[in-house]
């Protein structure tokens, strides 16, 4: 069965697309270029549509940076060294990004005929954003049973979120039992110029304590 | 205040801009060139924008031709003198556009601090469309809520829809008593070389029983 699953080339879409796959779900990944600071994981994402041997893999480009609005696509700096505790939602909140993507994989879906998208969002060890919650996820569904043909002629769009309830531990020893290589993978907000993670943004903290917690070394950092 | 109002360079959204305008909006115009067969209604929109004297005018582009899937967006003809009593919904469907349109015009809104979204959508003289209905408008404005840093925090966001149980002489005739010029407008979804219109596409089909029923002459046809 077809699913559109949404690949950005960081930790958590790898392995929420690596669960689908071993769930049965032929891939579909769809990334989207959207004038991120770290755009190089749109070639990380290339590298792990390969891995995950994807039946298609579609790229999208739709430059968010005419909006701003987010330290990822403005020139507004990523905070360094975050209280990940604290509850404030951060400069690296992208308004309405992941709504902007699941649509954009919705209308692919009905392409397909698939009725299936699974989207990486995390609500434990996350950034506090909006659109990774699982009252988000509800809306966007309920939104796309009305919103297509293929809803008005009956199909119910899921969107699966396998790492919703999961720490970031939990994800990587999930991800390495199913043989992914988090090598290919990168998930700096703000890489230097040979790529490499700056250690401090709240992506870098989120993934070094996922990997420490999961008694993993990162391949990223030790390579 | 601010509104974002989605703007396409048709008749609908310019005439959906002018009563936002009349009811007192700031408008922050948005126009999406989605690889349309019809991508003059762009440089209309730019038109459009200069007329309405909008605040901000917003060009995105997203080439949905990239997933296909509608006459608009692929090599399919464009279908031509259909009978528009019919009940099913024609190639000119364009999976998810309006979703898409929407989260676009949300990411935008949010930055701006704006609460107001306005499209000209309609499901009276329509071709059918699923995301032109109050059900699909009604559960994009419960998304919103909370998919939002804004929304999150207490803002709740509102889709204008003034058109939505209009006829389209009715649409004309309002815009005209507004002072919309709608000689800037294109409504074709195949238009010639030269950028006149077909006549018989479902757009065409659409607005010429617009200005016969609103007594009206077309100023595009008949320049």
């Amino acid at each position: 069965m077809d699913a559109v699953v949404l690949l950005s080339g960081g930790l958590d879409s790898y392995t929420a697309a690596a669960i689908a796959k071993s769930d049965g779900f032929v891939l579909n990944a769809l990334t989207i270029d959207y004038g991120q600071r770290h755009v190089r994981e749109v070639e990380a994402a290339r590298a792990v549509a390969r891995a995950l041997g994807v039946a298609r893999h579609q790229e999208l480009h739709v430059d968010l940076r005419g909006i701003g609005g987010s330290s990822l696509t403005s020139d507004v700096d990523v905070p360094r060294d975050r209280d990940l505790s604290a509850t404030d939602i951060p400069s690296t909140y992208v308004p309405a990004r992941n709504t902007i993507f699941l649509s954009l994989a919705l209308g692919w879906a009905e392409v397909l005929a698939a009725r299936d998208l699974v989207i990486g969002v995390n609500a434990l060890d996350y950034s506090g954003y909006p659109d990774c919650r699982p009252e988000f996820i509800e809306a966007f569904e309920a939104l796309a049973g009305v919103a297509t043909r293929a809803g008005v002629e009956g199909a119910r769009f899921r969107v699966h979120t396998p790492l919703i309830r999961l720490t970031k531990a939990e994800i990587i020893r999930e991800g390495l039992r199913l043989g992914v290589d988090y090598g290919l993978t990168t998930s700096c907000y703000d890489p230097g110029p040979d790529g490499a993670p700056c250690g401090s943004c709240d992506s870098c903290l989120l993934r070094a304590k996922g990997f420490a917690e999961a008694g993993a070394a990162d391949p990223v950092i030790t390579n």
